[in-house]
Formats: C-alpha cells, structure tokens, sequence
C-alpha cells in the first residue's frame, strides 16, 4: 500500500494539498504510551509552512487534532487517527496544472497513473504538505525513544554548494543532537548557516529554486536491532525516506565515498574497554548487515531543488485534440528552498522506521540472553 | 519480514551459506507465465562464484531446482519454491568468527541480535551466496518485463578510483542494454574495462580488496507505473536494493548532484511531437513523484569494498570471561571486490521492483482509459 | 493488524465509542470509482442507532464526513478517510465497568491486554458502534459490486427459536435480494418478521437479550473468483464477520449440516445447457476449494445475545486490594437484539471481502483467456 | 497472499500433489528455540496417508526435511524452509479430471482461475496432501505453546450421525488432552469410536464417504492475547482452519446454539477465589471481544464428506468444441472419510493462530504492568 509504512508499527498518510484535512492513522502502538502534546506541536511546528521568510507564505497553524486512540494524554492501543485541517487554500493558483503539467513535478506521472481523476491542486497528495502526517507519527515515535534512550537529529549538510562542517561518526552525542533541535536554521557551523541563508535568498530573489544535502544522526542505540536482508536498517530508513517528496540520494556511512576505499580503510576495528564494544571508526554509519552495532547511525540524503520556480518553462499542453509545446511560468506559493523544512521529516522518518525494528525486537526477545 | 519482498509479487528468501540449501518461495506470479530455463540458468551464472578469476575460489554450480508452481515450463499460479543446493562447504574456515568477529561483516551484529544461536558459518543467512536467491525471482521477473518491452541492465561505473563512461540518461536504449547483459565484465568503454580489472587484480595482490559503484538503467517503461509517497518507484527499488550486501547507497537520475543544482538546471523541460511526451533532459532519472515518466530510470548504487581481506585487522575476542582484543586474519575465500558479481543482483533488484509496481498498475486499471 | 482488513483494498477502522470521532481510512481504491452519497448514507441508516422502537435509544445521525481521497464524488486514487463524529455521550453510564468487568463484555479481556490503559467507556474500541466504519466501507464496496452485476443481501434467519423461510440456495437472485434491501427487518416471510419482533419486545420487557441467526447471499459473481487455502471465499468471508461484535459462529453452503451428510448428497452435480456451467443443486454454496463457482453464496453466522441486560449478573470488584464478588446491574442504552443492526454489517463484510478477491482477479489476469 | 498465513509468524504453503515436493518456508520464529524433531515426526504421522485401512491407500513416509534456519536443532532466526517429498505418485489416475471436473472439488473452479494452466493432477495445490505443510509449522507451534503451558488437542466429535460426548467447556484440562494426542482415532469415549469407525466402514463399502465435526480445545492460555476486531482469536483461527481443505463451518463456545439463547443464559459470570478470576460456566469458549479471557478455548468444525466417491455422478465435459453432459467415475485413491486425519491439522491450525497472537503480545508488552 502506497501511503502504508511499516510492519509493526504501521501508519497510512491521507490527504491532498487542498482536501478538508490531512493526516494520518496509526496502529500498532502498545498501551500506556504518553505523548507529550507540547513537545509535538513544537516539533511540527519546525516543518510547517510560514514561519520563515526563507520558506511559503501559505500559512498553516497545524495543530493536529487527535481523534481516537489516545485517552488522557495516553496511548489506549487502538488506532490512532491525528487530523491536520488545511485552511489556507487557494486552488485558483493551479487551474492550469492539469492541462500543462509543471516541469519537475508529479502532474505528468500521476495524470498518467490516475486519469482526469488526479486531484492535482496544489499537487494532491503528492504535496509536501503530506509530510505533516509523517512528522506526527515520527514526532510520537521520537519521543517514545528519548525514553528508550535514542536521540534523533539532523543538520543542513549542504545548501547548492555552500558546505556545512559534517558529523563525527564516532564522536556526535545526543548533547550535540539536542542542540541542533533548538535551531531554526540547523547547522554545526554557524558561518555555514548564514552562507547558506544568503545562496537561498539569492536563489529566491532570481525566481530561482536550489537544493541541498541533509546529514542526519542517530545515538543510543543499542546493538542488534534490524534484521537481515530487505529488514535491514537501510532499507527501512530509505523506504521511508524516500516518501518524502524531492529526495534523490542516500547514502549510509561512508556512502559513495566508500566505493572508492579499499578494504583496509573501510573495515573499521572493533575495540573494547573488556566490557563493552566499540569500532575505532565509523564508515560503517551504525550498521552492520542490517543490523545496529551500537555506534552512531549516520545517514545523508539529497533533495533537489523545488521544481516551482517563478521563471518561464517548457512543457506541454495536453487541453487540445493534439499535444502542443507551451510555455509555463507556475504560480502558487512555494519554498525557494525545501531542505530546513525537511529536516524534520528525514528525522521523523528515521524515527519511524527504528521504532519499528525496536518493536520488532521486542517480538524476537528470548529467554537466553 | 526481513527476508521477504513484496506486496503483489511476494517472495522469501531462505538458506544460510552453509545450510543444505538455499532458495526463494515466490508468490503471486500469475498462471501461465512461461519461464525460460536456459535463461534463467544463463541469468544465474554472471553471479555465480567461481567463473572468474577475479572472483572467489569457492565451487557452485548454482542450478536452480523447481520443488513446486511450475508445470511443464509455465507458472501454473500457485506458489514456487525454487532450490539451489550448497555444495562447496568449508565450515572449518570459519570455526574462529564466533569469538572473533571479522571487521565490516555481520558476525557481531547478528551475535548480538541472534545470541549463540547465530548461523555464523560464511555469514549465515548474511552471505553474499543468499543474493542466489534473489537473481532467480530477478531473473523471471526480467524474462517477463522483457516479454512487456522493458530491458534492464547495469555496467560498472567505477571500481575504487577507475571509472567508466556514464549511460547517457536520455539516449540509453534497449539495443545498448542487451549488448551490456553479454559482457563477463559489463563496462561502456572497454578500456575502463581493463583499467578497473587491473585494480581488482592489484588489490587482491596485496591481500586487500575495493569498492565500486554500479549504474542500472530500465527503458521501456510506459509513464504511469508506481505509487506516491513509500510505493514511489525510489523506495520500492531501494527497498530491495540494500537487501544485498554491501551496498552503501543509492541515487537517482542527478542523484547527490540535484543537491548542488538551481531548479532551472534541474527541472526537464517536457517536449512533445504531437503524440507522446518526453523530457530533453533527464535529471529526474524516469520517475517523477514516484511514478514513472516513460524516460529511463536511471540509479546508482554505491558497493563496499569486500569487508574479507587477508591482512591482519584488530577486533576483539569473546570467547573469555572478559573481552580481550584480539589481531584477526580472515580465512575463507572470497571476491576481492564483489562488485561484478554484484551486477546482475541490481539488475535482479530492479526488476522485481518493477515487476510487483506492474502488477499493482494492473490491479489499478479502470475502464475510463 | 488488528484493526485492520484487507490486503488489495486495505482499510484500518479507528475510534472509541466515546472518542471525537470514529470511522474509517481505506487505501487501495483504484482512481475513478463514482461514490454515490445518497446511496451510502441510506446504507448507514439501516445499522445507525435510534431508528426503531426494538433498538437502543442513543441517537447519532451517523453522516460520514470524507476528509480525502475523493474529489467531486469520484475516487482519486489515494486513501479515503470517512469520520463520524461521536455525539450523543454518556460517560456518567460506564464509571463502573472498570472496576466491575460486565459479563459477556470485553471489559475484562481488554483490561488485562491494555491494562489501566484500556477505553473501557462504552466498550471503548470494542463498541458495535465501530461497525459504522466497517459500513462506510461497506457500502462503497456494495456499490462498486452492484457496478459489476453483484448483488448483496441478507435476512433475519432466526431470532431466538423463531424461524424464517431459509433462502433457496439455487434460485435466490438479485431481484429477491433487492427487496430485501429496503426492509426495516429483513426476512422472506412477513409472518416470520411479526413473530421475531414479538419475540424481541417480550425479551426487552424482561430486561433481558435475545440472539439470532443471519444468513446472507451474494449473486452474480463469476466463476473464478477467489484463491486457494488461505485466500479462499470463505477465509476472507470469516475475516472480516469476526470482526463484528457478537459473533459466534459461520458456515457456507450446507454448513453443519454436511458434516452429516454422505458424499453422494453432498456433492452437487454439475449441468450445462451448451455454453454455461451450473451445479444443479448448492450444497457448497458457491465456493469449491476456495474459488467462486458461479453460483449464489451462501452463508450464515450466529449473533449471540446483546449481553447487555438489565438484570443483576455476578461478576467480580477489581478496585480493591483483593478481589471480591460483586452482583452487577449494566447501565447504557442497548439493543435488546442486535441482529437486526448487524445485518447491514454482514453484507458489509462480505462486500470488501468480495471485493477484495475482486482487485487481487484483476491483477491475475492474464493474455491466454 | 493466498497460500501465506500469519503477520508475526508468517508462513506459505507451497507444492501440489504431484510436484517434486511440496513443503512450508516459515519466518519470524525467534532464535534459539529448540525443535523436538521425534515429537514433529510423531505429530506428522497422524496425518500421513497409508496408517490406518480407514484412510487412502497412498503410502508417504512425510518425512520433513529441514533446508535452511535450524541448527543444531535450534532455531537461528532467519527463515526456515521444510519440504516433504512427493514419492507414490499416480497421475495417470486423474488424466480426465481437467476434461470433466469431478463434483465437490476444486477442478472446475480453479480451472475457471488459473485456466489451461492449473495443475489438475491430484488435485494440485488443492489437495488435502497440502495440509502437511501447515502440520509441520503446527507441530512446531504446538511444541513451543506446551513449552508456555498451552496444551491443544481435538477429538471427532461426530461422523455422520454418530456423536462423540462434548468437551465439558469448564473442566477440560491438559491431561484429558494430551491422552486424546496418543489415540489414533480420537474420542472422549471409546464406544463411539467404534460406532463411527462402523459408519466410515459402511461408506467405504457402500463407495461413498462422510463428514464429521471435529472439537478443538486449548487450555492454559493467559488472559489478554488476541487483539481487537479483525485480529481476534476467532478471525485468526478461522482464517487458519479455513486453508484446510473441506470445512464448511466453524463455531466458538455455545456457537450457533448461542443464537437460541437469552443474554441471561449465554453471558458467563465471573467468579473469583480472591486471587483469579474465572467465569463459572464457559459458552463465551475461552474468547470475549477478539480476546482471551483464561478459560478454555472450544472450537468446533464442521467437515464435508469426502468428495471423491466410487459411485458414478453427473458432471460436464469440457473436451469438445460444446459443453456436454457426461457421467464420471471418480478414480485415484481415496479416504471414505478425512475427519481422522483432519484432527491434527485443526490441531496445527490454532496452534499457529495461538502463536501468532503470542508474538503480538510479546511485541506490546509494556513496563506498567
């Protein structure tokens, strides 16, 4: 199922841009689970649109309304249902969308998929907006592992070709991670921060859009979650990732860099205090065959740059009995820039997907150990 | 489940390294599909071990055997089990990777999730020799796209610092392709051929081994197959990709370039001749919002180097009262790098993505097209 | 998952019967199904409460509000949330069934499965009101059959020892079965229907509950539909009953009854007329080995009764230290007979079941018939 | 997926009668739990073909043969695939069975499905013969459940119309069940055995054959496993005991009897001794609201007679260009009567449902409590 994730816990997105509402509903969550509705509503409110000059002016207070599931502030075990109301609408911007579809978006493919039957105002449920239901559960299961010890965090890696300082994938902590949480802008660097805020004005002021890379962390996990083969971490965490609109990449660890290695780099040595087990090095991101190792888990992903730009285009025109070229100049309010609003979805998309493994884990948990 | 695939097309991969068999239950293929045996071996031998002499030493004939769903060389609509015996066995090799576990390799991870009754023998259920099973389902599932006009290949793009010509993502064709699946080494130069066979050979020489990126194209495919949001065509062949081992990432079409890009770079205008649409360029890589476009998917996965070397490493031994460091040389033969043979498990990977997102399309279709 | 059915169509119905709301989120419908609104409401109606002097006096108007997935009355392609919303409360009724576990109530099982955590007002998740959502479903799926030339009905087999006219298992077709559709209580013999209510009074004016047998049949199916073992008619069919409240039993075609029958009556000979293919007889009741065989469905399931009763019962006092006997008066509202409420749910369940083997047809199909 | 059971533990059948094998591939068993390969063999034996002059003549040794997951006769953690060989095999037996399907069976149904395609021989996939691959993963379950405390057993409870005396839903207990384990035809009193092993005689004799109804009880179940509406232990365990090949009907505790009853007399009362709580009579049969209350379960199911009989019967022959009728002799060998051998699939059937909503609670256990 399409807008389905995951296995033990599992969750189905709805909604479209300019629906009655959007949201999610979740099963799969044990009883007794708090959830700490300020610390929710704060973390949405790093994804929602309007809080930045840098980002849309649409302006969404997305206040998630809980429906079912959840009794005083306590998961009952029964599905949760969470609505996000979308009010501010304004399908007159997408008229043309249909009979011209915009260049880098989804109005080609999915009027292929569904026929006239696509909603594609404000590109339906292909919107970034959807990502709102993904921060919702993501943002519940962030809690529930703080509480397991897990701390999830990401930084603006890069921003068209302005660098930030990248994570050390043996030495980031949850100290550090927490930081970045407090920031409206998440870099390590703070010269990297204003660099990058100037190549995204710069880019908006032109009419122009641009893309970046973001590198997100994971510490406190234990050894020995995941599973093998298509159960594996990386599968998981890309499944979900790659549900966010606009990622093209990712990498685990050393990623790509890893291919030009040899062995005798890449292997990184297990070390040990007589009680516990470290590597030395971490090009292996946290992750062995699938498995967690206890060091950091260190992802990167690259998201291009927003297809809406306010200059001219080519695309077609698919209104007449023949197909014509046409020229295309897409309205609508848009991100210049995506990446720091998507940093809190790749986090809560790293968060679902461990906090399925955990709960399969607990499912595999034996006598003998 | 961790080794299983699929929501239309659903199948289990089985066996351990050193089990009596490994193998693949396939379910939900059609009646009446014809599979081509001498094909499918042919398939099966580019990722056999033993035919080169770049690659493991370790002896298998790899014939696949039909224990059920096959009647007279047609899917008879029921499931398959597919069997390929295991031969070549060297347990002694491996007598020290439960105290002592091997750098890059699973033997520590899976002690930890799977305590002493992990198969530790040659990986287990972890060893590349699994990927055995996937090339049959693969391998069927190519016969059958190809049999819907759809063509799937990969080269080698780059082993440690050699690379090779890229496809080019708009002209790539099926011609090209096929000419590609005859190829024991499949490169588009074949200088680059050598050059990357030259560096294989020098870093076995000296007991190391290297990495390498693999580049998959798939044309053919009409627009409008996949599925928004986690039933994208990225997360459907990423989901099955790092279910091989060793890989460390995966991109489409720009890839981690997009990240550097303006929208206006990146964006594919749409052109038309009157009949059919496609894109001048094709940085998206053939899908669009998960869906394809009708352009070819294009995607790069990035492959470790051979965590197996021959020269000393540090690790720890458990087999005490308490962790000791421990100097290991692994035994064991392997592939200095695994990235030919890792060629057809992409392309096998690719395909039974595409395959279940067709059976889904399938189920989708109504009556107003 | 639990609250969740379906593996093409899959839908999760969500809610408490004291929750905002309850309802429904339903992926898998294909883009371009028209839902017809009048339609579905008059379905709702027959299993909403309040509506006959024989059922509990909560009144909830039950309207579904569609909060995504469909645009101008068609599908879109992409999930469908439906709520309910939850108006008529009276917590103050179920203070407590907490401490006092209710007979014949999930009261007791819940609380030990959800601990402290349980909604345990108004049956909370366990409540016959959430079948509202199996309905919504239900009934769009009624719809989409009847598209197909399907036809849905069932009638009130038995209230406690009152007897209908049982259906003839060869001859019952769409026009009997659309009759049956606009009955308030549905039986073929108006005596029947008199003497079943007669029964029911006399059981509300004891204080006590009465029990009954439905008995559903489903014409116009092709042969052909449906899949071996586990996928089969009548496994989907019992899915998705035992997922109403109440329900104690199920059986196809002859049912008990064959099991005291010989293979010479049993088995139901096959005629044609030249083209076609029927089964003189209907024993099997349209499913052999799983698989539609063109001839009506048949089945019948047993509704134990409301154990909502007004008279003292024993139960035990878990609010103290130890447990003590306690005597038991249940609160609320309730059905003194739910049977003739379940009816619409029963159809509604071998709807999505139907067509869920319908979609799963679809994608079967193949080029060599 | 049609011949897959199961969401924690996931299982799929696979084979036909006449196959090389047929077999079971199992994932989601945790690691380290021992397999008692003498008791598995023991359990499969009372299934077998060829043990008793009641049942077929076919003779099979259904010797399992573990492929893959089990070491040393300990689970490892990854999947395990089981085959059993197919030896006495006949398919010259079942030459006309495409051209004329014989009544009561599966040959004209999954004709219609799966077309020129379907494998016919024996019956296929359809065949009872299947049902050892769900013994082999029951056996294994019902070992683990006695390793929790949980005994199940069934006896024949009807042939015909001679009864078996009922399980006494109250009393039932571990040693009464584990002597009904050692019987080779099952019952609670031995004259009935001998009045129905007369009544199987007398089909046979007369070349017809008889149904039965089979009793299953399951005690020393904790309270609170199972789940909520569509994951209850009676969706569950029908699901499971519909994939065997000629149930018609299933009932939990009072059953359809339920539906002649007053709430006055179906709802148990709980009862407490200070510590536990019990309910003192048990027509819930161990199950309320999805979820288990600690008392016993008590299932019934009704079995069809076997459809193969000796006598001549109407069918049609699909050979010519027209349908025509025709009389056919159904050929093969055959049991007068599957009741025996059904008891311990029914048996395997809850065990695997039982252990499945095990692995569930396992997953949402929580520290509250």
């Amino acid at each position: 199922m399409a807008s389905t994730y995951g296995e033990n816990l599992r969750f189905t997105i709805f909604g479209q841009s300019h629906s009655p509402a959007i949201g999610v509903t979740i099963e799969g969550l044990p009883a007794g689970l708090k959830v700490d509705m300020e610390a929710l509503s704060s973390f949405l409110r790093r994804r929602a649109p309007g809080n930045s000059p840098l980002s849309t002016s649409r302006k969404e207070a997305d206040l998630p309304q809980f429906l079912s599931g959840l009794v005083a502030g306590y998961t009952c075990g029964t599905p949760i249902t969470v609505t996000i109301a979308n009010t501010d609408i304004r399908p007159q911007d997408y008229v043309s969308s249909r009979s011209i579809p915009r260049p880098g978006h989804a109005d080609y493919t999915a009027g292929q998929k569904f026929g006239p039957y696509h909603d594609h105002f404000g590109g339906g449920h292909f919107s970034g907006r959807l990502t709102a239901g993904l921060c919702v559960v993501g943002g519940i299961c962030k809690q529930l592992l703080e509480g397991l010890g897990i701390t999830i965090a990401a930084h603006i890696r890069t921003i068209g070709q302005v660098e930030d300082t990248p994570f050390d994938p043996v030495e980031v902590n949850s100290t550090q991670l927490r930081a970045l949480l407090n920031e409206a802008f998440p870099t390590l660097s703070s010269a990297s921060a204003a660099d990058m805020q100037a190549a995204i004005r710069s880019a908006k002021a032109a009419g122009n859009s641009i893309g970046g890379i973001i590198e997100c962390a994971c510490v406190g996990l234990p050894a020995g979650w995941g599973d093998p083969m298509f159960g594996g971490m990386e599968n998981r965490i890309s499944q979900a990732v790659f549900g966010i609109p606009g990622i093209r990449g990712i990498e685990f660890g050393s990623g790509f860099a890893a291919a030009g290695m040899f062995g005798s780099q890449h292997n990184d040595p297990f070390s040990t205090d007589g009680e516990s087990i470290r590597t030395t090095t971490n090009h292996h991101g946290g992750i062995l065959g699938g498995i967690t190792s206890g060091m950091p888990i260190i992802f990167r992903v690259a998201v291009k740059p927003t297809p809406s730009i306010m200059l001219p285009q080519e695309s077609v025109d698919l209104s007449g009995e023949k197909i014509q070229p046409a020229t295309l100049t897409v309205g609508g309010r848009h991100d210049p820039c995506i990446v720091p609003r998507a940093v809190p979805c790749i986090e809560a998309a790293a968060a679902v997907a461990i906090y399925d493994a955990y709960l399969q884990q607990k499912k595999e948990e034996r006598g003998w150990c």
